[in-house]
């Protein structure tokens, strides 16, 4: 077993595709933002009065899913073809699932894994002047459809 | 206590901040990525041997750190003074530790925690080929110094 | 009659197109930035002699094309086949007619509206010195053609 | 009376602005973009229900600032302090007003402008479905203050 | 023979390859960065110590790959679907090799003497406190296949 | 002597320059293009005619200077106070040289190398349809002047 992304001479590089067939895929990522209760609370006062916190949290996701490859190095660039993301919010913390879908030769993971990161990082920035001390937990993969490596559903 | 990031229309702005002291001001995030314990071993040949995941990473968080504004959408563009990434190497995961600093009217809190998570996005990239599990946790600001709001330690 | 942006939660994401249809699609979008007669002069002389405003313009609009998903929140990204501006330079404005084609599951009128717009604020900015008073103006979809729409062609 | 952008050779250049004082400037541009009414009434449904046009539109004019020396080819990238929008929703259309902000050597009318353009274009992409002749229109400058070229009020 | 850039009005515009079949096409392109003997000492000790110029380097250029749309005004955006980078260290130099390979309408010449640039420049910005004095030389194209106009092999 | 780009781990960073002075800086590099002497005078022509390739090679060579940051991993994003680029047509070769400058705490050499390279890549593209055998050649710093470790003009 051994790294795919690195050349004979022990360089990163990014892998050559071009034999790969052309399939529909997608990723859903998950990963949470764990935050003081009052925080919690102002970002629900948001959803029903004035200052959705979530709303400019889900554009920063979706527009960080077209960054993935300017981000990442050896990243593919890639023509996604959907996006979205949802949110659970709960007592003290704030679930952020990204689904993430393409045509193509690559997977999406790392997209789908981008949009989670871009949003709990959007969600941080408008919060931090209240609460300093969020933590960005759990960020995993949670499944992936299409390509020659089958579907992958994690279990836990 | 309330959002800053809001205008009266309840609508997310980027702060006024022409009125604030330019300052030198750093911040320090930390993250870490889990994995199986196999895959830390492959990364941790790389270091002595052939194809160096690490040195790949600290180059995208790097790059990484710069492309906050980008990515953040209330988030100012800043000059960055410097930036730089350390690894922890454990048995079954991967800490991350970024510095960023500036001198500026605004922190640099939102570019060090960029920075740790597309470090840590890239590793799970050069890695994901033999380990679709891995868990990016605990992502969050430990130090911030310089600027009006002053000092703030992470206390664990 | 409802706005296709939104998800369930009323939240905007990227319009899932995997099972659309690659066909040739082109858009026509047009507009004017109206501007002193002396100002349109200006720019006359420098078609002829030196300092041709519109071949900055030209070229940052076509560039502007190929920024249009990093622009537009919930804009897929597509590769461009083609691109072109012309211009029809009046006595106190200036016409302007981007062209833009792909083949692909989505239509390029956003591509060509913002092609429009790069080219009109490069115009501004390279006249601003003389001229403050322009007005971007009349920017607008002409034609397009391709896609499960249909062609679309406006009437005035 | 010529242009400033220009060499000696009649090749665009970036103006050299070393020379010129840091001082505080802002820009406000204003523009609209108009549509049917029942467009306009599905944009304020939107308010008060599910799915905010208004809020994505804001998110990439904000955005759009950010990105304005990458899209206009002679403008200078600066640090920008502040930026916000704001929105009148008449019957047939909506105004938007964009107000820019820094500390420099450079003004913001060009950031003002593009932000103005971008939050249309994002309205338009996000009604496009339901309508498709919407213009944008008489996006201009209305103020700037700062700079060796002293305040500029515009008339109407 | 004339440049196939220009539209009929004299004015550079993006080549429209609607029509041209999708192939599988490859370009590779070499140059060379000439530096001090002691300079190049510095950074053959690296790869067998610590810190390795050349991994910073290949990295930079492979990202550089994905830039090149971004940066060649006229040049379409395309999927990449691998690059890769080697290196020859001489006694006074360092030669450098990119290859990219996409499936698509256009070639990839472009992609590959921009990695070429990026990479060099690179390795100009790891070094420059030690020499000032390195030259980027003969950079050029030294293969490209698939395409309507066939193969192409430089002589020497 | 020892390269300043790695840290103690012998891992790339970006260089803390917070305690620098921030001073006026300006950066010479100089270039060429080697190519047919028929491509030059089809140059030639369109300077006099139409279709400049060089206007475009400017546009993207300043544009470029603003992209550095961007390409180069480990260099700081700056504000740039100016830019120009100038050519030299000979009989089979055209000269480039890009001067930046900038007021701040760190060179703008890697700014000027960039320009060169930029616009040296456009006019390849531009006429690769024409002659596949160009060369970009000598492409190096010439003057920089600013800074602690002060001006530097190279003798050749």
């Amino acid at each position: 077993m051994e790294f795919t992304h690195f050349n004979e001479n022990g360089r990163a590089f990014m892998v050559n595709v071009s034999d790969k067939d052309e399939t529909k895929r997608t990723a859903i990522a998950r990963g949470k933002i764990k935050m003081r209760k009052e925080t919690v609370d102002l970002i629900r006062d948001g959803l029903i009065k004035k200052g959705d916190v979530l709303a400019v949290a889900q554009v920063g996701g979706i527009m960080g899913v077209k960054r993935t490859s300017d981000l990442i190095p050896m990243c593919h660039n890639i023509f996604i073809t959907g996006s979205d993301i949802k949110f659970n919010v709960l007592e003290e913390e704030i679930e952020i699932e990204a689904t993430v879908s393409t045509i193509g030769k690559t997977g999406v993971e790392m997209e789908a894994l981008t949009a989670v990161m871009t949003t709990a990082l959007t969600i941080y920035d408008m919060c931090k002047a209240v609460d300093k001390d969020m933590i960005i937990d759990n960020v995993r993969l949670v499944k992936k459809t299409g390509g020659k490596s089958g579907d992958h559903i994690r279990e836990s």
